[in-house]
């Protein structure tokens, strides 16, 4: 057991009020007056989230989209942020950081209501955290997966995966790949019109494979996923070609901040009028069956799984 | 201007949503669905809010108190929490970390719902992070005290101070006063019961003086507390002698985690009720009166102002 399954185990002990859904989620959910309040937080950290060298806008970017993305995997509706902020002790720095995040608030509509500034030793990697609240009218969960349903997902992978990449000076790639991983969007208004139609619903935030995983665990499915529909941008084949190694890449690749859902074939019609009354791009790439685990294919034959399937952070 | 309060004039650009009350407060307080909710967000950070020296079970039990006493000023009722950790790398540790802060929800019945659990790179210090949601059916802020008012405290103060002190080696003194460092209690029943009766309550974090001083601006009123009615603790006065010195201590010094607040005169008999009900000290340590700023005195003869009023971290 890793040190962090063993300390949130510790926290199970205690965490038995349902809203907490067994510390399985990324987000909580709590009825208040009738509504449905979604919480969640992130932290982002230096070095681990971020790199040193991203520009402090995208840092503050970044720190709304993670946990938007959040409320957008449970269809809700952004009623306010609290931000949790370390001084970098540059103030021009601050300043940067603040625009950002507040360029990415006004953007997602998500006031921003509270917080807490702290100084942390020097030599300490910084560190950025934000609770967002919403409201969700239907709040899908990761643990409705049943047999027969179809597996989605929306976007393109693997872009932010290569943007890390060349922000790191591993190898050379367009500048919008570098975009992908330093801003991206979460897909709040799918979300908000997707709930009502899937069974469930989580962001893919630690990579495709991984995550289609978690939410095969948490609904006590096996999840099946085809390779050659994974979806790729024209950027990302562009860079790396249109092969497996690309789509392996591609769906285990973090930081994608895309849509994982599943839903019952008879809704295959609503979902895709929804992705074109959004303009949204939606691809199927699997599905779901009885069992456990998570099974991954190409053109209908099984391939060995990836020996990591994503980000662990 | 300190880089934090740069930071924060930068985000109060864009915190227009009426529950950041400009950012001014310790919690915002958001009214959905007909009800008001109270959110806050604390962060502790070694070397900063707690010592590296510090029990696990302390430092978890601390990060509950600050984030559930700021609750409690705004006379609310907690619904829950989620938690922003950073793993130590000692399992052992963290589990004590955990059974300290389920011991603190437990006991101030407030349920964790969620968080994130994070790895900061090595060398980092460690920084603990909470929201803490709660209800409330009067919020009375800081910014409505009046000329005329009485100024109140509740419990005695001091005592985390010359606790930090012993706890640091600098002083010897008694156990009591550094588990009054260790352990805060936040006055939630108190702050419930007196929130409808108050013109304006906060808690005491930063120092008497300080948050006097905060409490004054925010509702452009001046405050004076007299120091001969700073309330003491036998183990304080013990330790440091029943001087002026121990009181202009006990004013300045911080983490006392104890309720501020303002209220008519008419209020008194009121407000001693709810004390005796409660078994909880309270003391009526000041006035309030027009103009601005902060006045200290001794038997009604002017002080002058102690060079540092409090904490500012």
């Amino acid at each position: 057991m890793s040190d962090e399954s063993s300390f949130i185990s510790h926290l199970q002990v205690f965490a038995t009020h349902p809203a907490a859904r067994g510390l399985t989620d990324d987000a909580a959910s709590l009825t208040l007056g009738g509504r449905t309040l979604i919480l969640t937080h992130d932290v982002i950290v230096e070095n681990v989230h971020f790199l040193p060298s991203d520009p402090p806008e995208d840092i503050g970017w970044k720190l709304v989209a993670v946990n938007l993305s959040d409320l957008a995997a449970e269809g809700a509706k952004p009623s306010g942020a609290l931000m949790a902020y370390n001084l970098s002790g540059d103030t021009e720095w601050d300043r940067r950081f603040a625009e950002g995040f507040g360029v990415a608030l006004a953007r997602f509509q998500c006031p921003l209501i509270g917080g807490d500034t702290v100084r942390a030793p020097l030599g300490s990697a910084r560190q950025f955290g934000m609770t967002a609240l919403g409201e969700a009218e239907n709040s899908p969960g990761r643990s409705g997966a049943a047999p027969g349903d179809d597996l989605w997902v929306s976007g393109t992978l693997g872009d932010a995966g290569a943007g890390l990449r060349i922000a790191r000076g591993e190898i050379s790639g367009p500048q919008e790949l570098v975009e992908a991983y330093r801003r991206p969007t979460p897909q709040l208004e799918l979300g908000q019109r997707l709930a009502p139609m899937v069974s469930a619903m989580m962001d893919i935030s630690d990579g495709l494979l991984i995550d289609a995983k978690r939410l095969a665990e948490a609904s006590g499915v096996a999840a099946i996923v085809e390779s050659i529909d994974v979806p790729l941008s024209e950027a990302l084949v562009g860079l790396m070609g249109d092969s497996r190694e690309t789509s392996v890449a591609a769906a285990t690749s973090g930081d994608d901040y895309e849509l994982l859902f599943t839903a019952p074939r008879r809704s295959r019609r609503a979902i895709e009028t929804v992705a074109e009354e959004l303009n949204a791009r939606i691809q199927c790439i699997g599905l779901v069956e009885q069992g456990e685990g998570l099974k991954f294919q190409e053109g209908g034959r099984p391939l060995p799984l990836p020996q990591s399937l994503g980000w662990a952070h």
